[in-house]
């Protein structure tokens, strides 16, 4: 890759930012497609985000953003203009400046789900699923499933009282059957998802008793470092690539994309 | 190259900055002694400098800048410490952030002129030399000039009043021989130099008559695009490359950098 004078800077936000892999990805896919951009990564503190965003964007090739923890939901209130899953989820995975100087969000983490799901031929329409953790990545997570027209969404937090809001505001916008569990008890269920971070380090205890998930359940963890413990299926790189269009799309960026180069990428 | 989360972050700051080389030369310095760290264009308009500059180094991992035209001048009221060079020139070719939040700037366009005159086997000292042109690179070179001994050094800026500042100045710091010119006429120097953009369009005319040139005199022009017109001396590029290392230090970066290799990188 050469980056040169003309090169298109994004900037992918987070705090720690040492553990995303999307520079590795995009850099990868902007130099396939001889795309001159470049993303890299800036940590900045929480309540520094706000004053960072505004003005790192007054760069004239510095025109996108991608958000990482814990700034996919911080960003929200900076937005002029957001798309109607990251307005519902209060969580943005990109954010661009359009040349009046507005700011505009999308959310991409629970199509980029939805789709990794497919995939690995997880059914969740008209099935009933828990979903463990409602921070950043699991509220898209919940609300593409609302979305999309699941059976039944249970939605546990650790955070007591955390999925109250979420469940209520799904349930109102998508007329769908969304309500708050009061345990990570994933009897009952046809899908259980972890959206925790539990599982990041190692030593991590899991975020529900595995021994009470039904026989025919599926166990989905979308973290990418998760260890193989008993759990059906990994989303958590597919989540990342099923996205890459996306963004490409949201920054007006025409590329061609191997996606299995991507995951060849991912694997290494 | 391989960018990823634990990349340091360097923005080099310009308006325009798609003529800037600076992202090729270091970006291939840090890939070829392993340095984790890039260096990335930020297009700034001059009234956003100030916010730009300030608010972009709250990143942790974005700890330092190149500045480009017309920012080596306009970051010096911003910085917290400067090198002498810098600080009698008023002008700096990078900053870098402390950990206490300060900002600390330096001036390594002279030091490069200088050595890559010499490296050409052009002599200043005690030589009467004519600069034309003293804007940001022009201040450093003369500056620099002074600092080393030169023997008479007249400036000339296309700017009424622009080199009465500049030559009052490097007289007091360094006791040196500055005065002013009130022509660009080349008659009766050892050295003529050439630090307009002049000669940065095809077509544009030369800052001085060539023709009154002395005959024994040598011509040096800076710029790095400029065509051959029995000029004798480009240092341009060679400015560029014996900076290299003054960088590296300034951020503290120890690498082993084969200049030869820029120079052929530079020619491309």
């Amino acid at each position: 890759m050469r980056i040169t004078g003309t090169t298109r800077v994004f900037l992918i936000v987070g705090d720690p930012v040492a553990q995303v892999r999307a520079p590795e990805v995009f850099n990868h896919v902007f130099e396939r497609a001889g795309i001159d951009a470049v993303l890299v990564p800036a940590q900045v503190a929480p309540h520094e985000l706000d004053t960072f965003v505004r003005h790192a964007l007054l760069a004239r090739n510095i025109d996108g953003l991608w958000l990482a923890i814990p700034h996919k939901t911080a960003l929200v209130p900076l937005l002029d203009r957001c798309d109607r899953l990251g307005r519902t989820a209060g969580a943005v995975n990109a954010a661009r400046r359009h040349a009046d100087g507005s700011l505009e969000g999308a959310l991409f983490d629970g199509v980029g789900f939805m789709q990794a799901l497919d995939r690995f031929g997880v059914a969740t329409r008209d099935r009933r699923v828990l979903l463990v953790g409602v921070g950043g990545g699991g509220v898209a997570i919940a609300t593409s499933l609302a979305a999309a027209g699941v059976g039944r969404l249970a939605l546990f937090d650790a955070v007591p009282g955390r999925t109250d809001v979420i469940a209520a505001r799904l349930a109102q916008e998508f007329g769908a059957p969304v309500v708050s569990a009061d345990r990570a008890d994933p009897g009952g269920y046809d899908v259980v998802i972890n959206a925790t971070p539990l599982g990041l380090k190692p030593g991590d205890p899991l975020p529900f008793d595995v021994a009470r998930v039904d026989r025919d359940a599926t166990v989905v963890d979308i973290l990418m470092k998760s260890q193989e413990r008993g759990i059906a299926a990994h989303p958590g790189y597919e989540m990342l690539v099923q996205q890459i269009p996306l963004y490409l799309r949201f920054f007006g960026i025409e590329a061609e994309v191997d996606l299995d180069e991507v995951r060849a990428l991912l694997a290494r």
